[in-house]
């Protein structure tokens, strides 16, 4: 798993079609074609082959719980994101990772989930602050 | 060398602070404080230990040629951006990638050429076409 984070005053998407490769990629049902959010973590998550989705979801929930507390924010936006690696794992595994984390999450913040698999028109618009950028690999 | 490309309506930066990390960091002199572009390929670049500069940059240089065919953008901004990667190459060989990219694309692109060494507030507003978002290692 890759993951970048940013603190984000704002965060928008907008889903232009359903993406059709890699060739087995086998995107969600679309239940909202437009999301915001506004001072949240965004989180650009890339599940590769191999993870083990429990473990790399429990190290990913625990750099959330982390920048949340560092950037004094509660809400966070999930956005499943193929371009952190060219060794992609299954779309089902990408799911149920993103879906683990954020069963979690919903406990103890306001969690955007974002769509998986397709092409959005994407807003990204960070604070200045030490810290408002973070890279991990789990 | 790892690239996130984007294809993006609107880039905007806006320097908040130099960084002093990690502690052998070296950030250049800020000439400008702010930038901005429209209709861009915004290029998120990092450059790793161990990458062969000239190699890597000829590389990176064919991408964004590809790219702006593809997307019938010339204007290109490079962000030098230290988050893809725990990897990452001195400020000495990070600052002569860049530079070796700038100096070829502005002999065919309009190229913004963001700072190396600072906390910056971040704006990517990317089109939502296929193939708007590319990641590439080198």
């Amino acid at each position: 798993m890759r993951a970048l984070l940013f603190h984000c005053k704002n965060y928008r998407i907008k889903i232009d079609k359903l993406a059709n490769r890699p060739k087995d990629i086998m995107p969600e049902e679309v239940n909202e074609k437009e999301q915001k959010s506004s001072d949240c973590i965004v989180i650009l998550i890339t599940i590769e082959k191999g993870d083990e989705i429990e473990k790399v979801s429990n190290k990913l929930i625990i750099e959330v719980q982390k920048m949340s507390e560092d950037v004094g924010s509660k809400n966070v936006v999930l956005l499943p994101f193929a371009h952190l690696s060219n060794n992609l794992a299954t779309s089902e595994e990408a799911i149920r990772a993103i879906k683990l984390v954020e069963e979690i999450l919903i406990n103890k913040y306001e969690v955007v989930r974002s769509h998986f698999g397709s092409h959005k028109s994407l807003l990204l618009d960070t604070y200045g602050h030490p810290g408002n950028v973070r890279y991990r690999e789990f």
